[in-house]
């Protein structure tokens, strides 16, 4: 089997391909007999190996291929392991107590079809108002359980949100029941039905839906929107070897996992020649959704999307001109199956660049000497479902040396069942008749493994504050004066640091050692982050516990292999007693993170109080950041990208002699009858006058 | 005059055209001999007359044509007046007393030409180190003084920002001169020239450029950047007759003038037959750039500059394919000039549409069944040049109902000589040696005239807040209960009110008289704005006093004819004792603004502390927000954009038969290696199985 992998030798930060699953899966199953695999992943280099090897490929020993694997045997066992695929040996295999490992596709898929023959469902169904015959119309979201105290963690539970469709083709989050199963994984069978108070029986309004059908009977489609054709006639801007990806200056290697999906390792950028390094790692390492209604159950509903459901498992296929529109590269995933198999997400990641607006312009008022220069942006994606939500994830790279985290939210909310002149009690918005969609919060948490010009940084969060001296002294007399307060962040305990509207907060990840020549100031990548509401359970509440990474906007670890996922490493029936992750690792906050090799952690996402707009699916909304260069380059890193028009004084005097004219030549006027558009500089300088295209009379 | 008018007779929220303008400056010119115009612009209808006519317009008096006039008599003598232009009437003359109007381009252009031959200039220019046979080689950034209080406001007064360039092609914020001239508009002469304790010697730094001979000489433009055609063969997707536009259910008219630069009034919606009024009047107000250097001259730099210099007066002519691509619809602007002539800015607006990426997707993980559907954004943009620095306004309109008001910033910073060794104390970044950019902000305040379903509107701040109630109580058991907390802002002094970025602060403007039917809460638009520094400079400095408007982050006022402009009316000058426009209108605070005809003002930007990235030019700078429906449609209202792919449950079970494709067939794959990349579901609904492209071994 070793020498299969030889062949194509894949680069130590690949995914493990097809063959490596199977190969680790068989070596597994070879030794510990018949499993449930929940986790077949490459186990990342150890950061020290790998760095010795990208810094010498050719000489430093290659990091070997390890996989990672979560397993579940028959009783409920879990195990975690190691395979070592070069030597086909297996380097760890340890029985968990009391910890249950990320759930599974299948194992969600199987719960509705139980839930749908569970005779005490059925029974809940028929008082909700659900004939016995229906019950194919009856359907399920399982979530895993988060946390029941009742229940613990030693047993692998998912609590179903029960739902119903009239018809096949109709939205059932529009007809949800007001009961909730719990799951046994290990028995496949209900062995509990919370039940409320208050009944809410089955709603009967008539649907709303979005598919085509239902949009024809209601006045079709609009026809007036024409189409926008993007193409790119010479191909892209970017190449590909492997997974690795340079464009524009920048390089890195485009890794997928189960749960974080997008992983990019090693990010680079050749500043003139000289390759700068800026990020070690940069992925989504953890959300969590709270729902804000206090009522039993739904304090369960806070899903920890990729720690407890995986970016990477929940990931959809894209499509050429669906997704995203021009020149694509995919790159496909592959994951085991729980039953041993493998599966391949086809077009898994799409790759693609977009025209991004005016890189930058500027006119001189004296004379209308002008350069103008269009960016350009390239776009790694994924998207994913999380049962009714979807979440596009977008890493967009700039041109100047910026990397912007994007997320778009859309697809359905979560619902629940409210009966008529039910009040939601301002916990939740009805959206439709019958349909209470409960406040939540979607809160991401990004892990920004920095390696601005070297791993040895040091975080500062940056405040914009009025100079402190009053109006009228020596030292502001006109009370302007107004500066940056950076404070040094040099503990993992100083470093929990909280969003300040008020002062612009900003982090910046600097490298004490590289002191800009003219700024005086450090190297750095600024996180600039707006969205940032922090967590809304209370401290102390089941969401804070389990959540711990979520408490600030901002925490700084030092660098430790392993330590990759903030609310821990198996999340599902977590109690947070004690918080896994973050808190965990930060103890007492004592540890010196000043000049090391560190980790930045940043929460941030959106508060949404829902609006019948958001039903029966939700326009896209859209959360973003950016991490900027800060004294990072000597100056303007994008001056030399050609520039759409540029008409210097002199040129201008020459009556546009000389001027560079490199305007997109498939733009068109809109309407005819318009007249042409003049190119920049054309008409003013044509006639030898205000070379804007003022004409003065 | 008046049937010239008559012939093709303008809109009542047209700008005044160049045959108006020009009939205006003549009916003055007859009363009141040679002036020098500042302004010659519309004066907007009241708005009882005008809603009156936009509710029939074939019935209701069509709101006559009135110019509003601003003139300087020599000897410096102000005047405000108003032109009949139906009538051919001086309706209103008025001599103003220590106020000064906006400044002109020409005014502007006069300083640098006649410092050069000032004989104090030429001797502090020596002194520099510039030698008297190269004044070619000094310019100027002429401001207005801001306010000087040892001048006041009666004489009309620059302060000219010093450069040199020791080449014509070379960008002159490099060498900034570090005196400061004072120029007086009627005696067209130096009066003062303002000189620092420590002087700066000009800079014998090499420059470093953009235009394009400077690029050629240091390694020449990058030639890895492949074209990306962005084409509409069928045209647009808006209509436009004369300054009004409909495109996707919106409707609004297009105004322009030379102070706010793009005006849109009279913004609805058409719901599902029904057109329901959303904003009356849209339109950036004013601008404050206060510069935070404390050090005497540099408390003057805090440019207004749409109240100082106007957006309208200092907008770029656009072009095709460099300030936007596709196919683009242009509207030019017509102004007076000083002298009492005409002159027209082509291209001053630039309206185009562009893919705006997924409108809305959700994929069922049962069956992969799915839907996804990509939105078009529609555009009206204008850039104006603010001496060193560029805006690029966007008002970006989305389908979903969502108004989108975007900035770029871009151009080149405002800087200042620095010795070598010199410390800048914080105050600025050197970003070039002997360049010290200052720090500062650019503050935008968004007018905003909301007329949701109707004048009658009320404001409301939503703060997202945890449950009152602890953790254990019967209330909040969990501690996860969160909601929205809404505050009523039923007076001008309640409702100025500040950016909470720990609530994560909205702003809803309601009428309370449209009770959505699901959701029970009243029609809104919601302000969401993150970008929200707060006014640096502090309480009673001048910034505070003249930028009465910054104080607080949003204002709400009782709507009157007139009450435009936050600054005040003519800004230049202004010693800010009292304060004009929002602090002299709310005075003690006690007007009610609960269900009355309201606007609210809205303060946003950014904090920019410099850094050499942003020199010697910089790449845009991103500030946005969102005004988004709540409760005001039904439900999504986008449900009829057509999909690119539909497949449902019952097309997925017939392996996809029926499914409705629209996939773009424009978009290829970047590399031909890659295989087909299946459209979406075709892959595994062709195999009867998961329809994602999900394979499954």
């Amino acid at each position: 089997m070793p020498s299969t992998l030889d062949v194509a030798l894949p680069h130590p930060f690949d995914p493990l391909g097809t063959v490596e699953i199977e190969e680790a899966i068989s070596i597994v199953t070879k030794a510990h007999g018949e499993l449930f695999f929940n986790v077949v992943s490459l186990l990342e280099p150890r950061k020290a190996e790998m760095t010795a090897w990208l810094a010498n490929p050719d000489t430093a020993p290659r990091p070997t291929r390890v996989a990672e694997v979560v397993a579940i045997a028959k009783g409920g066992k879990v195990y975690d392991g190691l395979v070592n695929l070069a030597e086909g040996t297996i380097t760890k295999w340890e029985l968990l107590n009391g910890l249950q490992p990320i759930i599974t596709m299948e194992e969600l898929i199987a719960v509705e079809h139980i839930c749908r023959k569970d005779p005490k469902v059925i029974e809940q169904c028929e008082l909700s108002g659900v004939p016995r015959e229906e019950m194919h119309k009856v359907y399920c979201d399982p979530w895993t359980i988060g946390y029941d105290e009742r229940f613990g963690s030693q047993v692998r539970l998912q609590q179903a949100l029960m739902y119903y469709r009239p018809d096949v083709d109709t939205c059932q989050y529009q007809y949800p029941l007001d009961f909730c199963p719990i799951f046994d994984v290990e028995k496949q069978a209900v062995i509990h039905i919370d039940i409320p108070k208050v009944r809410r029986p089955l709603s009967k309004t008539k649907p709303i839906d979005y598919h085509p059908t239902a949009v024809e009977a209601t006045g079709g489609y609009r026809q007036d929107i024409k189409p926008i054709h993007i193409t790119q006639p010479d191909g892209v801007s970017f190449q590909i070897t492997g997974r690795e990806i340079e464009w524009q200056r920048w390089k890195f290697h485009i890794g997928f996992n189960y749960r974080e999906g997008i992983v990019l390792n090693n990010i680079t950028f050749n500043d003139k020649g000289t390759v700068r390094p800026i990020f070690y790692r940069l992925s989504l390492a953890e959300m969590v959704v709270p729902y804000g209604n206090p009522e039993h159950p739904h304090q369960r509903k806070h899903a920890f999307d990729l720690g407890e459901y995986g970016a990477g498992y929940m990931t959809n296929s894209l499509s050429l001109g669906c997704d995203c529109k021009g020149a694509i590269h995919y790159l496909d995933a592959e994951f085991p199956t729980r039953s041993g198999g493998t599966r391949t997400i086809k077009n898994a990641i799409c790759i693609h660049e977009e025209d991004a607006g005016i890189l930058f312009k500027h006119t001189d008022f004296r004379d209308d000497s002008v350069i103008v220069t269009r960016a350009r942006k390239l776009i790694i994606q994924q998207i994913f479902t999380a049962a009714n939500y979807e979440y596009a994830i977008q890493w967009i790279f700039h041109q100047d040396g910026t990397i912007q985290p994007d997320i778009k939210l859309t697809g359905i909310l979560n619902t629940y069942a409210l009966n008529p002149d039910e009040d939601t009690d301002g916990w939740g918005t009805q959206v439709y008749p019958g349909v209470n969609a409960h406040n939540h919060q979607h809160l991401f948490c990004l892990r920004i493994d920095a390696n601005v010009d070297g791993p040895r940084n040091t975080v500062f969060a940056v405040d914009a504050v009025p100079s402190e001296h009053p109006v009228g002294s020596a030292e502001n007399f006109y009370g302007n004066g107004f500066g940056a307060k950076r404070t040094k962040l040099d503990t993992t305990g100083n470093a929990a640091t909280d969003y300040n509207g008020a002062t612009s907060r900003t982090w910046d990840m600097v490298n004490p050692s590289k002191i800009h020549p003219y700024s005086g100031k450090p190297a750095s990548y600024k996180l600039v982050s707006r969205e940032v509401p922090g967590l809304l359970p209370k401290e102390g509440s089941l969401v804070w516990k389990r959540a711990g990474f979520a408490r600030h906007a901002v925490y700084v670890t030092k660098y430790r292999d392993d330590q990759l996922w903030p609310a821990g490493r198996h999340v599902p029936q977590t109690s947070g007693e004690p918080s896994q992750g973050i808190p965990e690792w930060i103890g007492d906050g004592s540890e010196s993170v000043e000049d090391e090799d560190i980790v930045l952690w940043h929460t941030f996402g959106v508060t949404h109080i829902p609006a019948p707009e958001d039903f029966p699916v939700m326009p896209a909304e859209p959360i973003t950041l950016l991490l900027r260069p800060r004294n990072f380059f000597l100056s303007n890193p994008v001056l030399d990208v050609p520039p759409s028009y540029a008409c210097t004084p002199s040129q201008v005097a020459a009556a546009g002699a000389g001027a560079l004219d490199a305007t997109d030549r498939m733009s068109r006027l809109a309407f005819e009858t318009n007249g042409a558009a003049a190119c920049c500089g054309s008409n003013g300088a044509a006639n030898g006058h205000a070379s804007n295209g003022t004409n003065w009379s």
